[in-house]
């Protein structure tokens, strides 16, 4: 099951109104409190007293008529935390775009076609912040191929960039000049030109398709997308409920999942007993070793190829280039974060933000 | 075996003077000679008669009554060496504090009772270096939680800290608001405040406990500590002498292993055939493929979950938030250097510092 | 077959002159045309109305009398196209000096001796970029050790650095006073100073050998080569055509392959059918996920040890220090782009650079 083809409960779900997210967040919080076991907050203090202690073990003196350091510090507190729950409140922002959205081909004479145009766009990654992207058909990531192995398949590529582009299909052992590295294996695609590439879908897997001209730029500014090839021979895929494709990066728009910054993420949504593969692809420039909060990921595949023995971890890490597929089992309710263990990716003083998003399981 | 259950004898040995310290580290060297083989030091000619060559090949003319370039090379390297030796004889180097220690139960009804204060502390990092650390009841790791899968656990957070904190249990399966993430799982924990967390330990491994609040500084100043889950079922679990926990990190305190940099790193000392098992945990921002000299590391264990086939390597490569199992053989006596192999982690031209320890194999 | 072991006609290959080298590049890249499927490039206008398009795009409104800015785009793309072309054409460029050739050893009293000597030489990175390097016996990587498991072999190592060294044997489980470490297994060797390693050779593998002393300055500069030892049994080992060594870098002379950076790096021929096995090694201080276009890279050792189940990928993950073993199926005809996915370690808008190289597979 594809990205765009969750079950329709599910989309509801996300299609909230900033005030019941946050009665939707507290429900699965609160949802997950009765098979959770004893959680108790216990003040064990006034804030007066425990300043006082604070005041002595620091040495310091209030001035008579101050605000009291302990005072001042319970003020600073309450500031910080503020600004990380209007962070997690406001998950999952909207925003404008979406990327990573299922391309359906035209089908002509048996080949599957697929058009794609490469052109400078606004892309807001989160609330209000808008950065030049340069995508193909607008969106970062651009929208997700997903073909079968065997299939025929034509891809135009329009370029409406001010830069030259070429199209590498990363992962897929094509025909050398389907290869699309300027230079080497075709000419480069000028602002204004077309191009087509053309072939026969080889080895199943999750790939990527992006820009090889100039790429630390173009990559970096948003030219890349998953190229998902379903196997023909499908009985040994796991059998799963959900095909999350997650594509990571960390140019020039900041930390990002699928385009998008923490609040702006999309949350994963499953209900309980259901199996979730993801397909991490890592678009970026920096290792970022993914941390899923209250389930282990079963790694399976890697770069699209099965793996002989696959082994279980709670903390994936995934370095330019690589890909990898894995399986989650979602038997613990409640929301989870979902986040990059670099923290300096994932967290401020002033809240989450970056590369943070939560599976939320649901009873 | 605990970090601190170690044999009587091992800590005696590492309990000595800096005098003692040098004839023990010579000891340990020498000891190996006779094992060695041949390894014979050759003076090839008088500095003079170097440094002559030295000049020539430099095309330098040195001045009459200058000291010789040659003289001065030989001096400055000289100069160099006596730093490096300087801090490889202070090694094992005396610090005030020491983290990692095994942290034992209240019981309870039957519920093991961990009480854990969070705190600002002066920390010493290396011979004199103080540094502030944000610390579980004053060290840096934390006490280390050993429990077993099945336990009830109750565990009680005074928060002392000028800020709000939470404690994330990073690598267990817990119920959703056992899961330490604030305004997700549960608010957070003010200053002065108290919190308990109480569950029952679910799946068995190398996990860690810290911070997830504000946690990149948070963690970075070492709010932070193993958590470890030993298996109802004992019969897959290696067989070891040693069970040692060794925490990476690179934060506000600089490169350290188990809160210490070089040269007031902990060496492990082994003897002749005894098996360690080391349970690698990086809490940094950084990767650190850990290389240990003389034998090899068989990989057990990815983030607790054991591997379904082990494999050998003699450099690993740990990502933040992952933890790794090996296996050592403890079979090549003498005193091995093991560290972080990148570079500038561990050595600069005033010697090695940070991440840089040793195993000592014992005959 | 080791590196300077290849067929004659490769290495006739190689030796063409920048004239028959760019038909030569072009020749592999047509001769995978015929099987590569279909590829058009189709100018889907005139620059002029493409430029207009993008102009009004733009909302910006050209000058009567000014170059317009879709011309401007176009002429800056052609700047840049030609840029990234000189690189490509000039690949593989010719430098002076060849790092990583086999050195045969002498052998006295079934004694394989191997003569180094550690000089400051001028190194051509790139084609009129001379850098101060550290090397032994004047190249980088230094000249390749391949010896057998169990053989005697004795290393003289004469110093003519102006600082101290000393040599480590990276992944061999030598007698501890062989391990290369200044004040832990031996004294340091002075500049003008002579020492002799000698062991009987343990593990078989994929190694290296470098400085151990002030080493991020010294292994930064060069002083590093692969040790490749091996296996008395080699019913185990891979039947392969071709034995790459290919050593990373990132250090004080940028980001290079075998000692050179692109266009200067050098290119690895393997005729259609062969099976080339590659031999990584990471001297640098950061992670360089390799990427190999057109065929997929199974993996068979890590750190000289073989993997108790190989593995398939497109992109392998290196970290300092570590080695693996893939063997790379040359089924794929064509010249194929073979280089380190952290794209700034790749390409500019200058073109590429550093880290990058071909795999050339000839029908």
């Amino acid at each position: 099951m594809s990205n765009s083809d969750r079950p329709t409960d599910l989309i509801d779900t996300l299609a909230v109104t900033p005030t019941s997210r946050r009665s939707f967040l507290k429900a699965a919080s609160l949802g997950a409190v009765s098979v959770a076991g004893v959680g108790t907050m216990v003040a064990c203090g006034k804030a007066g007293e425990t300043g006082a202690a604070a005041v002595k073990q620091a040495g310091a003196v209030p001035a008579a008529n101050a605000v009291t350091p302990a005072a001042s510090a319970q003020a600073t507190a309450d500031a910080m935390d503020a600004m990380h729950e209007k962070g997690i409140k406001a998950f999952p922002a909207k925003t404008k775009g979406k990327g990573n959205q299922l391309l359906a081909p035209r089908v002509e004479k048996g080949v599957k076609i697929f058009d794609l145009t490469a052109s400078v766009v606004q892309w807001e990654v989160e609330p209000g912040r808008l950065v030049e992207a340069w995508t193909y058909n607008g969106t970062i990531p651009a929208p997700q191929i997903r073909v079968r192995e065997g299939d025929r398949v034509r891809i135009n590529l329009k370029n409406d960039l001010p830069e030259s582009t070429a199209i590498h299909f990363h992962g897929l052992e094509l025909p050398n000049d389907q290869d699309g590295v300027p230079f080497i294996t075709q000419p480069p695609i000028k602002p204004g030109q077309s191009y087509t590439y053309e072939f026969t879908v080889p080895n199943a897997g999750s790939h990527m398709y992006h820009s090889h001209h100039n790429a630390t730029k173009q990559v970096g500014l948003g030219l890349l997308g998953g190229f998902i090839v379903e196997p023909k021979d499908t009985s040994h895929e796991p059998k799963v409920d959900q095909d999350y494709v997650m594509v990571l990066n960390d140019g020039a728009h900041g930390y990002t999942f699928n385009g998008k910054s923490f609040p702006a993420t999309e949350p994963i949504v499953a209900k309980l007993g259901q199996k979730l593969r993801i397909r991490y692809m890592n678009e970026g420039m920096m290792i970022h070793p993914m941390h899923l909060h209250g389930m282990h990921q079963t790694v399976i595949a890697k770069d699209g190829w099965p793996l002989p023995y696959p082994y279980r971890c709670d903390t994936l890490n995934i370095a330019p280039g690589e890909r990898y597929d894995v399986v989650v089992n979602c038997n613990n309710p409640g929301t989870w974060a979902f986040h990059c263990h670099i923290l300096q990716h994932a967290e401020s003083d002033h809240g989450m933000f970056g590369m943070v998003t939560a599976l939320i399981v649901q009873k």
